[in-house]
């Protein structure tokens, strides 16, 4: 099996999306290319792209969730890391066998549609690690959770909508582009 | 000012870089491609790269290190983050005069011979940040560091003499390459 291919992205847990964007935004300069809503995990992401990695800043939506009680323990700062991995099933099976505990024997829908599952800390040396693969219906579902968002922070103001347009934006720009790929 | 350009590292605190290996070298498939000593930080740094940035296991030499009180406060896990930038003397300015608290007030020597700069978490919502730019002499500096660390290493038998082997065979492979530069 190869090994795991690039990092993906690297989460931070932050009690404000906006607050937290007066740092890594304004300060640092990473744009944001979307925000998006992730109900799985009871929890809206802003994504920043840095090099071929991304930074994901994320806000607990809901109070029981182990984000929110890791946010809630420890406070805001660093969460996980992400890898990509070419065949996320395949990855599980023979970490399970090399004695890795895993937090999802099976791959669960994260972010974008992507196929997810994370490796439990205890056999990291404490770090939460996530495995990512691409899946084709990742940028589908992308476009329906950040419409939904887009509907959502139109009607309570809440959410940066610039990160929203800007996704759009470049979504629109995939569509007309399809047929390079 | 231009944003930073990529993430160049993520660290994590460990307590014992053999053992930390048997998850991240082992399992994960990363290869180790060196182990520094960074005597300025009271630390070793085994490196491990991935994709276009590096993860850095870094384990305390001196218990009264600030990575030492990290890892006996809060165990082994996520550390910091580490972006590359262009002019780190200039970024240090800017962020200064956005009101960002830096650690490192003027850059600093660290792995390699890369100029530093942490940025407080107090800044950035909980996440040590570290500024790095690439210097003229990081190569110099970062073979002699690597042989002084292999000699100690095969005095004692307690580093794998496998990564800096590695290293050492890598930079042979630079230095013939050194007229494409």
């Amino acid at each position: 099996m190869s090994p795991v291919k690039q990092i993906n992205h690297v989460a931070f847990v932050v009690d404000n999306i906006d607050a937290a964007l007066k740092f890594w935004r304004d300060a640092l300069g990473l744009e944001v290319t979307h925000v998006e809503d992730v109900p799985d995990q009871d929890s809206v992401v802003a994504f920043l792209p840095s090099g071929g990695a991304e930074i994901e800043l994320v806000k607990p939506t809901s109070e029981d969730s182990g984000i929110a009680r890791y946010l809630s323990q420890y406070g805001p700062g660093m969460h996980h890391i992400c890898f990509e991995v070419d065949d996320i099933a395949a990855y599980i099976k023979k970490l399970q066998k090399q004695g890795i505990r895993l937090i999802n024997s099976d791959p669960v829908i994260g972010t974008g549609g992507k196929l997810i599952a994370f490796i439990h800390p205890e056999s990291t040396h404490g770090v939460l690690v996530e495995l990512y693969e691409l899946t084709q219906d990742e940028p589908r579902i992308r476009l329906a959770r950040a419409r939904e968002l887009a509907d959502r922070a139109i009607a309570r103001g809440q959410i940066a909508a610039a990160g929203i347009l800007a996704f759009l934006r470049q979504l629109s720009g995939n569509e007309e582009n399809k047929g390079d790929h």
